[in-house]
């Protein structure tokens, strides 16, 4: 064929294969959204419409067909979005680059294209469009995958806290950006607390859990007889995926499973359908009794 | 702080620094661009408003500031475009995945934001938004770089060979697909010609350029004539990149340039803006004498 | 300094860690061995003195100051041998390429050296030096790395049962190896039994564990009474590593632990030494109750 | 077969070719050769039976079949060698592990085994054998490559300046190592040679060419008179390794050579012999007209 004297290049092509058993994150993060979220007026501390924007794009990522159903918990803080795959997960033969491309590349086109919904007001200039990028982690056991969580959960509230005072300072305190950076320099959670309470009457306590906690995009069961009502919609069910094998590459000679000719019927796969929730990820419980419960099993 | 006690997560991110000196390439491939394709009804066998909208996209790619001029020449095909960098570019650190992930968000957000223009009568839908993988391949010398992108034109001048024929078999001569398929099954590229010719009185040569030799983004400078004069608009025009040293990293001990204290003033450096051309690159005219001149040098 | 304008060379140097919780193996493999046995007139199927003077430079390898007894078992059969390191292993931050480099010198330093020791009557000949390649695989949990051991010793169970029965045919039954090639062509484990036993009255069960089950190297604790009595030498007893801690990567910022100014007395470690036994590894009683007890543990 | 089911381990082997058309470069360093030189008192500041025995087992891995003839030029100072391979090179599929493993296989080998020559009265200990790490490194461009060899040169040339006049300093000067450490700091190259030529009468440039400049093991053509002189032994001379193709990988559809049915005799390739040179390789000389010229063409 005509081409075949230049096909070499193909040859510098080299594999990023994933482990064949880690867990791994995809993080991607907001490039130059300081600038971005100035252009479109973001409130300060925090802009709902931005983080639920961040929400919606974070669900069509999960529940989207590209991952196939295989990403199994997503956690969004302020420009920033966490996805989580099992150690079974063998998507795109587990190359890292494609992995980390799609995610991004989803991410950033349902953003683009949710944009109107959430900022009527204020159309995207197509010299400053949202852009990603992405990077992909691998952790070898369920706790680190847990503690990778938790490490974002405990940025979230830090950063949070800090935003919080620092804007009631400077929105409703009336001081300047440097003196209330420098009316915090050195102090801890508590100070931070008090001050929000005794100068702006505010108990950090009840400041919008979605702020204080970050975002969790997670799957849960659709309960059947809500499933059978007639009318009734649910959106978006994505089919479970294809279950995987226990072992995390099977035996490349091992027999055939033995069937019988006559398959039984299996019960129907209970339906399910993706949640955002603002709850407590760092505590024990949440993966002992909560959501998080069984989630990175298998 | 709180946080430390999970902040041991992070030493998992392992760096992927690419080589300190190779020439590198970013290909993005459309993911699932058949069924797109069909759900917005491109033209068979080439959509000229979706070539175009992929060369605008990849026009914003390559003059964004994302990539700070550093792409020298981009060239497309079909759902794919391959953006090509200098063994000198410095940029992101030449950390792998933060390029590729950067060149897919920027060209999915361009591609997502800029479709109303291109399509104004078919507006995305949300479950069904384009979306590109990427990767990043290394090369070690101006030679490969080349024969890289004669690769990808071969590769365009194989496909719409074949199609174009293909397309005219079916939709100009009533054959089914299957049937198409079949008589063209071991023909050779003049008997493709001779049936274009023939059958349909199409003159392979004077098809769309576009079509037969696909798309090159390329920077060109523009005369001082047209920069000066009054009123004139020259978009986009994007600073040169900051001039790169001809090592390809400086020695770290290595004593600060003698500098006398009045700098001499430069002359002012030319303005560049981006074209969209249709040349072939594949002959070694255009590198020694045509616009691949100098490409890759420095 | 003179040398500076040359040192950017050195930032091509790209690191290669491996992540920072994996088990992981190094595995080496004799280079050309077919060769090397012939020339020193191994014996058929297996030379006692070869096993064991690779069994004694895996020991100088696991015991050797160079891995600081971070190594926690390893597993020889025929000219291959696999050496283990928990996932806490920190040695030499987890460089892949050093830490193979090493074992693979030690190795193949201590191989030659102990060879006179061996083969007291075929010195090595200088251009047909005793040369092994290596590589290092990671893991994520204690069931692969037990079943990686089991893929070893199954792997050793399989070609000994077969070169038994092939060199019985052979040197015994007057066969060529042609003849005897063919004669086991599709036999199972059991008919290779029935022709050992029935033909050359071998029991199968009976030849040497060492050639049946491969060679463990591992720790065991000195009994206390044993260390104590006097000229009684224990060789080599080597110092037990560092305590690492229980989490993969201590958090850069954490408080320093808390101490007491009088540091109260530790009782004294135990000693331990190196055993080389031939075990059965693959079932489950060996790690359960045996010496795989709690090896991969912390 | 029996094995199978634990053969998914086998999975977890990742790939790590290099580039296929950089050079590289295998740089092995001693392990604890500071005290490895002391139990075996070598003489300061270069110790020559040492040193030759480097070189020696460095032509062993050069001339060695392992390597196929395809390292083209080595370089030696203290406990340190660099081997160097061209852009052609095919070896072993360029598996960076399997390739650095083998030379610091056969290098520890070979030292191992050749030390009873060089240092007949001071026997290796076996708990002290002398080890070696080794790591690879890619590089682009021939200019890359000279500039790596120029670096290692420069290294060698400054530590043996200081080295020298720090052990005449300690060894005829009667200063302790901290006074001689002392005298020297901030000393630049000229204050060395004066102080090595006034207090001690000796002229640097007199010093060995082996300390100042290091060691270069490469390959030469013998004369056609030389071999076939008869009774003349060359040794080692290897063959010439396959010629490589031009293109880094020929395309994997290419049309078969032609061939006529009587091939031509060939003129018979040129033999080649190794040599251990101490030249000057950082001036342009030695590459332009020296041993250096066309050394890594091809």
């Amino acid at each position: 064929m005509a081409g075949s004297r230049y096909a070499y290049v193909k040859s510098f092509e080299i594999a990023d294969p994933l482990l064949p058993s880690t867990f791994f994150v995809v993080r991607i993060d907001g490039k130059g959204f300081h600038g971005f979220s100035k252009l479109h007026d973001f409130d300060k501390p925090n802009d709902v419409r931005a983080l639920n924007l961040m929400n919606e794009a974070a669900r069509r990522v999960v529940g989207g067909r590209e991952l196939n159903g295989e990403c199994v918990v997503a956690f969004g803080e302020s420009d920033e979005y966490s996805f989580v795959f099992k150690r079974t997960c063998r998507l795109h033969g587990r190359r890292a680059s494609k992995i980390v491309t799609l995610v991004v590349s989803v991410f950033t086109a349902a953003y683009t294209a949710l944009w109107p919904q959430f900022f009527p007001n204020s159309p995207l200039a197509l010299d400053h469009l949202p852009v990603f990028d992405g990077r992909v982690v691998q952790y070898t056991n369920e706790l680190e995958i847990q503690d990778y969580l938790r490490w974002r959960q405990v940025d979230t509230h830090i950063n949070n806290m800090y935003n919080t005072v620092f804007w009631a300072l400077v929105l409703q305190g009336g001081r300047t950006e440097q003196q209330a950076e420098q009316e915090l320099r050195g102090t801890i959670s508590s100070q931070k607390q008090e001050i929000l309470f005794s100068q702006f009457g505010i108990n950090y306590n009840t400041v919008d859990a979605m702020f204080r906690k970050g975002s969790i995009v997670i799957w849960e069961e659709v309960p059947p007889t809500e499933t059978k009502e007639p009318g009734h919609k649910v959106e978006p069910v994505t089919p479970e995926p294809a279950s995987t094998p226990p072992q995390p590459a099977p035996p490349a000679d091992s027999p055939a499973p033995i069937t019988t000719m006559r398959q039984r019927k299996k019960p129907p796969k209970p339906k399910r359908r993706l949640v955002i929730v603002h709850e407590d990820l760092i505590a024990d419980a949440w993966w002992a009794e909560g959501r998080g419960k069984g989630l990175l099993d298998g």
